[in-house]
């Protein structure tokens, strides 16, 4: 018998430019098996009714362990909230408290309907662990720094260090193994390229931050003769394995490297729009034919993890950057933040859109409040009018994460407070 | 006995640019009588444990009648979008249509937090009267539109309509009778000026819309000889009960004439960005002393009536606009939302801020979620972390209109029917 029916639903299916269903979603050992049409029957059955069924969403940029840091640092540009940010990384952050900010963060993403997140940090495997306990997917791996890191770690330990997480996690499904080099301006070409070798090597995600501020790239440009996006390209790190987050500041001719290489960008508005970096330009991505995804950034900078801002600011913020009102359309900001991510993450046959053998990662979104009526178009109420607090059930791989709005594998209350006891350390950190 | 007794919670008084206080809040007659220490009983006693009391917010330009429109026009600029809405409007409104979009659109408000709203719509006895059910204050009055109206009446209607609102609704703390001219490329000089005598004479708000767009903006100046904000200041139009709607396209000499007039402005960013209208220059009105105030404009150009995301727009748009990570501080954010359009209401002395004296109203937002741990800075959560989810009660003259994320007036339900019954022939009107 189908293990779990949701029946009587409106379905925006994420696959083609506006496709809605009416009708039910029925999952077999963790595998969509019937959109629309679907037996009468099954071992679990939800009533759709009021609600709208659509793709987990996938966060292309996160650093969830930072959310212990949340609101610490404001109003200040990316390298001098860099400094401080970082001052208070180095006096707090441990195996522990990475676990626990890792918990913190992916139980935001969790409740906000996200289903899948890149995700780079120090003590990787402890993101490992949290996203387990959560239980969502997740990609993460060995990160390049060259100064003194947070880890104790230098630029020599790093690509022995990087092996090892690899040998240690074998790719799958739910673990997406890849090397995250922090950014051209704090890692040198040698590290790059045998980051990037390394990505080729084990088929994985190489994600860096790439021409985040003018500064940035600026810096890079005087001391390697060459933009951030040339330098990687030059390095060999840009394919379609490539996670490039921010790129605001590109050329033209960064762009069509970009289009050329299939290497994706992970949009951050939010954050790029906090810390003053300005404004991607992903309209002319889009139109190049670049692979754009979508990220929150880390609590730090946005102050949240929320997807559905991050989905509407990416609908909107364009369309006044460009004069053009369809700069960004409904459905393309829908993909940016479900299937471009799938892709990116290197899941694209298995998740991102709501088919036939899929697997079964739905959320199920609550559509009985004022703001959802009237409602014209679903894919339009997702886009410009949900919130992350309509999200009331998430399943990843068939697994309810989320019931009601309340994690099923952990309960999130002694992690609130673990949260808050470390607070006043925290703040000393940086008095 | 005091009435109502909010004890044990986190203050954000809104008055001085951080200034939280621990303690509770103690109300009698509906005016706030202690903050901080207060009696140790009440009728009424609620624990403000896991929540920050805030002022209720003040929405300084809506339409909430065009809810009922939500996400029927799509990634169009204003002007055609403008004629598409028209169309509809023209199709769907007269007096019960417009009852039932005002009372959606409030609803909305309140369950978000608002307490007070200016809204210019057709039909505004409907207006005052949906405000009186939901329990929100509210400034409206007689529109001024040169071509054929909704509500059949042409421009010559227009200053007796007016002065028949003004004579049926003297002016309270709950209602703040106004002229609502649409704007200077709608409604001609005659008019403009006629509407500013009555806001003089009846010591009224006077809003328009005035340089939402470049496009308007070059229209009035080619058909009047003046900027839009020039017009209105030759005619006499502005000074402090003026509210001017969006004001995205200034000169530095326009922003020096909102300063000296005291002239209000209503900045309207998810708006501004969907139409693709632009950035208002919010920093530099700051710098030079305009009043700038917070609005959501319509749900039929926002998609929704979120003062939360108008608040964090606002505080974050500008940073990469200007490129200034300081651009529009935390404490202004909050100001704009609260304290400044309460003063633009002409309440500034009664309501915007949580004050011995001021009428109650108040906002208790749940903090107990993983998006508000930690939280170094309860002002900082309320601008840049929480959400219209996060409201859990609302006062208004200490009279709670939102118990427990649920409106105490009126149930809102036959209102959404209503709605999703009417959704049919809206589509139809545009087909």
């Amino acid at each position: 018998m189908t293990d779990l029916l949701i029946r009587n639903v409106r379905i925006v299916t994420g696959a083609g430019a506006d496709a809605v269903i009416e009708g039910g979603v029925a999952v077999s050992g963790g595998i969509i098996e019937a959109v629309g049409k679907t037996p009468d029957r099954a071992q679990e059955v939800i009533d759709g009714q009021g609600m709208i069924l659509a793709p987990g969403l996938v966060n292309t940029h996160c650093h969830a362990g930072d959310s212990l840091f949340r609101g610490l640092v404001e109003n200040l540009p990316l390298e001098p909230w860099l400094q401080t940010v970082w001052k208070a990384e180095g006096a707090i952050l441990n195996p522990e408290t990475c676990r626990l900010g890792a918990r913190l963060g992916f139980a935001e993403l969790a409740l906000g309907g996200v289903t899948s997140v890149i995700d780079m940090f120090w003590f990787p495997e402890q993101t490992v662990q949290a996203a387990a306990e959560v239980g969502l997917r997740v990609s993460c791996g060995g990160l390049f720094f060259d100064p003194s890191g947070m880890d104790g770690k230098t630029a020599a330990d790093r690509p022995d260090d990087a092996r090892a997480f690899f040998d240690r996690h074998p790719p799958s499904d739910f673990m997406r193994p890849g090397v995250f080099p922090h950014g051209a301006y704090t890692v040198g070409p040698d590290n790059l390229r045998l980051a990037a070798e390394l990505a080729r090597e084990h088929d994985a995600i190489f994600s860096i931050h790439a021409s985040e501020t003018a500064f940035e790239r600026q810096d890079v440009l005087t001391r390697h003769g060459a933009t951030p996006v040339r330098l990687l390209h030059e390095l060999g790190a840009l394919d379609e394995r490539a996670v490039l987050a921010h790129c605001v500041h590109l050329d033209d001719e960064e762009i069509a490297i970009l289009a050329q290489t299939g290497a994706a960008v992970a949009h951050n508005p939010l954050s790029n729009l906090k810390l003053a970096s300005g404004f991607a330009r992903i309209p002319d991505m889009l139109a190049a034919g670049v692979r754009v995804t979508l990220g929150t950034d880390g609590a730090i900078s946005g102050n949240d993890l929320d997807m559905w801002l991050a989905m509407r600011l990416a609908a909107t913020i364009h369309k006044a950057a460009t004069g053009r009102a369809d700069a960004v359309s409904t459905h393309e900001a829908l993909r940016m933040a479900t299937q471009a991510g799938a892709e990116a993450m290197g899941l694209g046959d298995r998740i991102g859109t709501i088919e036939v053998g899929k697997q079964a990662d739905m959320i199920l979104i609550d559509v009985s409040g004022p703001h959802a009526a009237p409602m014209f178009d679903p894919l339009t109420h997702l886009v410009y009018s949900a919130g992350r607090a309509d999200v009331r059930h998430v399943f990843v791989a068939g697994e309810q994460i989320v019931r009601d709005r309340r994690l099923t594998r952990i309960d999130i209350a002694p992690t609130l407070e673990a949260v808050r006891a470390l607070a006043p350390r925290i703040r000393a950190a940086i008095a």
